[in-house]
């Protein structure tokens, strides 16, 4: 069941319209551009070298996403985390298959020392960096948000545990990193709230609208297109509701 | 509503079925290639210096997107102009954000001295370039399209305005793009029409079919979706009207 | 109409759910990931040249697609290819439009070299390649299927041809390349069968699964999504006939 919470959040993503900016596999980048775009938030996608410190500057936050790695990418990472921190913007981790290529697990240890504000993985991708959520929330003073069947949100503090979703969210490249563009979303529109229950918030709206589409879908592709239009209907409820106030 | 020189476009489109060689940014790719091929249309999108010059040499237009720029990508995008322009191929440039960082407007201005045949982008990137669409058009020898609520289209002696479309239209990543890329079919089709008419008339068709979707449609994902239907039906209704003639 | 290894052969997908190792052209890379997904395959599309090793060797088959080649990519396809041979890893050859790039087709000529263990193309990319699949398959030791109106699929000593399919199948960027990456999974969960038997039940299943979603659709968006839902449909059902028994 949705919150007020949920909507109050939906209607702050919708009034600032945050630029994201992702760096993020090419493989999803499309479906985590429309995520965003879906909630009214702004996507950019950039990994020049040249030009991402710009974007980043002018983002509400910044999502890294560990997908398609290449040296351009990897130097792209760093500086677009560099501008982040120097202007105190969120910066959102996911540590896409790092327990599948030990480089690559290797190069998300690095970047937990940058200070993400938010690690988003499934299972297998946060134990391959800590021995559990809490505990790597309490290394990275990050929020650690652990999805899967149940999901685990932590700040190290402050735990919970979400059920909601549905089995056909993995039958779909890219929900999960999309996902984490929409809570990249959430974050940069609630610099005065606790992170914890932003992401709590974004987890919960995503696994209603992952529930309502499953339910009228044949198949994965059908699943996606109605996650997407899901989203715009919460969106758009949320905000006749604020008409109604 | 549609004239019958825009059916009379979409039946030279699938007619001629011109290669369009696309140097369009990853996000918006597959969405690029699905519209050019709804109309009959043959997509190539590779970026390999090694090999751009052969794929533009056998195209009758390239697109040169700035969505997602990088070294290599620049590279390519230099060697793809000079052969379109030593074989008078028509060469359209779609400037993304380039009100949104420096350098890429600084690219983008670079790339004018070129001679696009055509420029598409929106109010904040095509008053990035120039003051307003008609000094743009007359300073580069384009055809200057600024697309949005009401579209214009201007080549510095004639300009149209445009209503039509739908807002949904901003609310998927790419549909921009992949309209720029509806336009660069349009020319490489109309070697003897005056480039104006082509793109007011690949615009009407493009802001009729997103009419048309967004009326049957829940949200982002079922609109994008209906659009690429929508465009692939129109041109097929122009086939058989050529076969009632 | 499907024959009982078709369903054997999605059964065992599932089964084994094996990983598919996809150095795939970024146009095409979610269609790709979603149709192994809709199976119960694994895609995984690190192009890395530090990583693509450690991928390769986790995965029961390597694709390798020609569709939008750059240097790094190619330096990541032939340690992939190294490393998949090292290890008796099935990899699969997609040489897109090598008819169309001199130099393209040079490089898929190199590879022919590496063994692999499918060619899969269209007509004029197969014939860039070679006089026939016929000749292809015996001068390379691979199954080769060459696709269309009629699919020809031959190790050189036995030939198959398979009607089916929709015209539809071409109006969408990356059916064929996803197509090529079902082969692949198919592959991978049949060690022990015809590699040539294993192909023919892949493409009727492909092409079943075409026909079915045309029927359907009202243009080429509709179809692609109706296309992945119906080979999920297809898995499902295979799994379903296995609890009867």
């Amino acid at each position: 069941m949705l919150e007020d919470a949920d909507f109050a959040l939906l209607r702050r993503i919708a009034a600032r319209r945050p630029a994201v900016h992702c760096l993020t596999n090419t493989v999803v980048q499309a479906l985590t551009a429309n995520m965003l775009l879906a909630v009214e938030a702004i996507p950019s996608m950039s990994a020049d070298p040249e030009e991402v410190a710009s974007f980043t500057a002018g983002a509400g936050a910044l999502l890294v996403n560990l997908g398609t790695l290449d040296p351009m990418r990897k130097n792209a990472i760093e500086i677009a985390i560099d501008e982040a921190n120097r202007r105190q913007i969120p910066w959102v981790l996911d540590p896409v298959l790092v327990d599948r290529a030990p480089k690559r697990r290797d190069y998300a240890m690095r970047l937990l020392a940058l200070k993400p504000a938010l690690i988003r993985g499934n299972g297998a991708e946060i134990r391959a960096l800590s021995d559990n959520p809490e505990t790597l929330a309490v290394k990275t003073g990050a929020v650690v948000a652990e999805t899967g069947a149940t999901d685990i949100i932590t700040d190290g503090a402050l735990s919970r545990a979400l059920g909601g979703g549905d089995p056909m969210m993995g039958r779909v490249t890219g929900i999960g990193c999309a996902g984490t563009a929409l809570l990249a979303a959430a974050l940069a529109a609630s610099p005065g709230d606790r992170p914890h229950d932003v992401v709590v918030s974004g987890l919960r709206l995503f696994g209603k609208a992952g529930e309502e589409a499953a339910a009228r879908s044949e198949g994965p592709a059908s699943f996606a297109a109605n996650l997407l239009d899901k989203l715009y209907q919460f969106s758009q409820t949320s905000l006749q509701e604020r008409k109604e106030i």
